[in-house]
């Protein structure tokens, strides 16, 4: 059996009864470590598991599929993913490996970032496409994600932002020499996908577009939703670009139609509560 | 303190480690009882966390929100929520009164149906706004979610359709005459809301509209998703009417857009893979 576990987001106690239970009657472990990040890292979790963990990075998952469902018809393997397995990145692809070489799978779901964000007042229903902002180069600078936000603002509805990850770069002198040395991870900020956004809304209005975002449209800015620090600071685009929210992992929520209670939990992480004064009529 | 601790989907062992630690050291552990249910009873989770429950109804939370925050000050409190404590309803307003009151509060997550649809293969960030069908009645019968996943499709989107749950019904006689009897608890099946949805195409074409879903339009029916038996069926939506899911809770999304990946997922589940071959091109 194919067991696919998701973790959730805080630490290791934030795994489930039941998935804790099947990781320890388990062969191999798997600890997928691409999408996401926990506050704690690999060596803590097989602490807190009693088992070896063995990382999936990208290239194992996509090229390696056929070893982590080795004698899985006979054998248990659980294949660990942060937040929900199906949550911002698609498992799928293993999921399809898995039937067609007649290994029965099961999930054992836990929360996401895609569910747990409800935590700072907005209503889940209330949300639109979820986008995801990517971090921009010297040459290369999409926008694609602007208008979506727009297009969910249009509607009424708000946008969760996700926030671009990169793990295992290479410096172009490696990737040329093809030496696998790999940079640091990077974590976009609250600050610099909100800096990417104004920067889109002052090119719009040289364009001559009146943006349906601006400066003054309500954000909220999240960081490590669901571990014990966690932050929710509430407040504009421009004021988004300079609050303090610390370490990986962050989010940025656009808003769109504000309705009354919403209005009232967002009063509760504001940077200035008086922004919200003029829908309170 | 005021935890809000999300119970996920399926039976008593879906709880966090971390929120299952935190209900043995609380000194009230309330269970919210009206917007969702487990495949588990109260008992059954009582004996697992061996603490009482205390169950708390639609009434209960906004009446006696006060005597739920009593004495949180000081001793530490619990609110069960099955899925997320933010799921598809929202308890901004306890945490909006316990703020007030100076209680401080914590939330553990967990999955909710939001993001535990994942599963069937369509991929969550293509979801548009969740709707809720409601039970229609002889003189009540909206159609409004019709024109959400109307506009949904038209973006390209999938939508998730929320089923009814009728708890604490009284008959017309027993609230006439003030008697609190209350009917069995009634969940609408997809079968239900399917009929519903085809009765709107039905009606919407004898007004001389082309309505964008149609009986055609591919379908996903899911019933307990998170629990052992939990079941995943895809076909038109006519098919939909008459897939046998079994017991609650029952959930239906209308697709929109289908990916390459998306559509091999969805042949796993389906009644007749048929119907995806046009799109196999």
């Amino acid at each position: 059996m194919l067991y696919l576990i998701g973790l959730g987001l805080g630490d290791a106690k934030d795994i489930t009864v039941k998935g804790l239970e099947i990781i320890k009657q388990c062969s191999r472990v798997y600890l997928e470590a691409y999408t996401s990040v926990l506050t704690v890292g690999k060596e803590a979790l097989e602490e807190f598991y009693g088992k070896e963990l063995i990382l999936a990075d990208r290239e194992t998952v996509e090229q390696e599929a056929d070893t982590i469902l080795k004698d899985a018809q006979v054998y248990d393997v659980a294949f660990l993913v942060v937040g929900d397995p199906f949550g911002a990145t698609t498992h799928s692809d293993l999921v399809l490996r898995a039937v067609k070489l007649g290994v029965p799978y099961r999930v054992v779901h836990n929360a996401s970032i895609l569910n747990a964000v409800g935590c700072c007042g907005l209503q889940l229903y209330n949300f639109g496409e979820t986008v995801s902002i990517v971090f921009w180069t010297d040459t290369w600078k999409p926008e694609s994600f602007f208008d979506k936000i727009a297009k969910n603002r249009r509607n009424g509805m708000h946008t969760l932002c996700l926030l671009d990850i990169k793990m295992k770069e290479q410096s172009l002198e490696n990737l040329m020499k093809g030496k696998k040395i790999y940079e640091p991870p990077r974590y976009m900020s609250v600050n610099q996908a909100t800096e990417q956004l104004l920067a889109i809304v002052q090119n719009r209005r040289l364009q001559g577009e009146e943006p349906e975002v601006t400066e003054n449209t309500v954000c909220v800015g999240l960081a490590r939703v669901g571990a014990v620090d966690q932050k929710i600071v509430s407040g504009t685009l421009q004021e988004m670009t300079t609050v303090a929210l610390g370490d990986p992992l962050h989010s940025v929520i656009i808003t769109g139609t504000l309705h009354p209670l919403e209005i009232d939990m967002l009063k509760l992480f504001a940077v200035d509560k008086s922004i919200f004064e003029y829908n309170d009529k």
